[in-house]
């Protein structure tokens, strides 16, 4: 068996999310298995670095897996690529050692947030960006995230269906910046909680609008309440940008 | 009357064009009049810059239209915006001099096209670009267009199905430059004869692939027959940048 090791770009727009759902044929692990397994014949499944959500988008998701035959991964890439759903593009493939597993060996993964803060919306940028016609105090927004940054229980940022054991996690950095007409938030982590990355976006821009102080947060991180803090952000503004081993 | 002048941004992939059309309602130009209408209870009659073609861009297309009600133009942004699809984006609009015509007193359009020159598709782009997995000579195409800049008759590259009067036009200015794995081609002139750019860069296209020479372009524009040059492009690399009066 060969593990092979592969970078996919999708956009997350109208898909159902990376992971395989009794309910919807259209999510990316499914499209993926679907397509190795018409090239290859062989029962395939496929091992993914994270479990984007609906409407979330990825530049560079990771993911692994097995097949008995031999194939060379410059052809193998061309034939996924020609029976795959149009919003997912296979970037490259290559031969891994036998031992990797995108998920359990993935050290760092980058998101990005995506808020358009303007007068008007972009019909370029639809599906892509959060549009957030009221001026944000981006200074604040900065002020907020450095409370979040560090090893700490993030309950109040934790979806309340999640089965996670703990809900400490170390967010590595969150860095915050005005790029033209945009806010671009990055987030770095081995790992997030269920929501955690909308959850806390959502709790930032009511720090924008006013409506929390950047000192709020605190309180938010210690009362360890989901109820405490802001709504979830819409899941189309946020993108896997890489992932890290 | 008032006489204003607006800025608009539309996603034309979806869309039937700029012109109304018998046919269909799905152009800029209906649905920018249907939303005035609607909000003015005027008939109006919306006059645009360039006429667009189905699934051709605008980032910055400028229209005027007059209406006998006395309107605050930053209201009446927020209602257009709020009565119109989508993919249309209304980006300004302002009280300009009564003899204002969009059309006729425009001097200058500038026009880009994009083209995705690398071997995997973008999910992101899709419907921005125009996707060509080939490697194009970029140099050549460069050569080529130095043929083309410049006071021609240019039926070799005019739809035949063209009305136009006279099939000379200036090409001010076609800058093409390589931006990280797009080539981006910027076309510069008072006006442009219909399918003019696109068929400009499927001959350009050509030349990249080595399919012609760039020598070739002096006799295909000396020919000045449509059959001798390469085949139109497709309209969703095509961006309408800005109009400048």
């Amino acid at each position: 068996m060969d593990n092979y090791r592969g970078v996919v770009s999708y956009n997350g727009w109208t898909l159902s999310g990376w992971q395989r759902q009794k309910n919807t044929k259209e999510t990316i692990q499914e499209y993926l298995e679907s397509a190795i397994e018409a090239i290859s014949g062989e029962k395939v499944h496929v091992i993914g670095a994270g479990r984007t959500d609906a409407g979330v988008h990825a530049f560079g998701q990771v993911f692994n897996f097995q097949l008995a035959g031999e194939w060379e991964p410059r052809k193998l890439i061309r034939a996924i690529n020609g029976n795959i759903h149009t919003n997912i593009a296979l970037l490259s493939l290559e031969v891994a050692s036998p031992s990797f597993n995108a998920l359990r060996d993935a050290q760092e993964k980058w998101y990005r947030y995506r808020i358009l803060n303007r007068n008007v919306r972009c019909p370029f940028r639809r599906g892509f960006v959060y549009f957030c016609p009221m001026r944000l105090d981006i200074e604040k927004m900065i002020t907020a995230a450095g409370y979040l940054q560090g090893r700490y229980d993030f309950t109040s940022f934790c979806a309340t269906r999640s089965t996670a054991q703990t809900r400490i996690r170390t967010l590595e950095t969150l860095n915050i910046r005005r790029v033209d007409d945009e806010i671009q938030m990055d987030f770095r982590a081995k790992g997030f909680l269920y929501k955690m990355i909308r959850n806390i976006v959502g709790t930032l821009v009511w720090v924008g609008k006013g409506r929390l102080e950047p000192a709020d947060i605190q309180k938010i991180l210690d009362g360890r309440d989901r109820s405490l803090a802001g709504p979830t952000a819409p899941p189309y503004g946020l993108t896997l940008m890489e992932v890290k081993y």
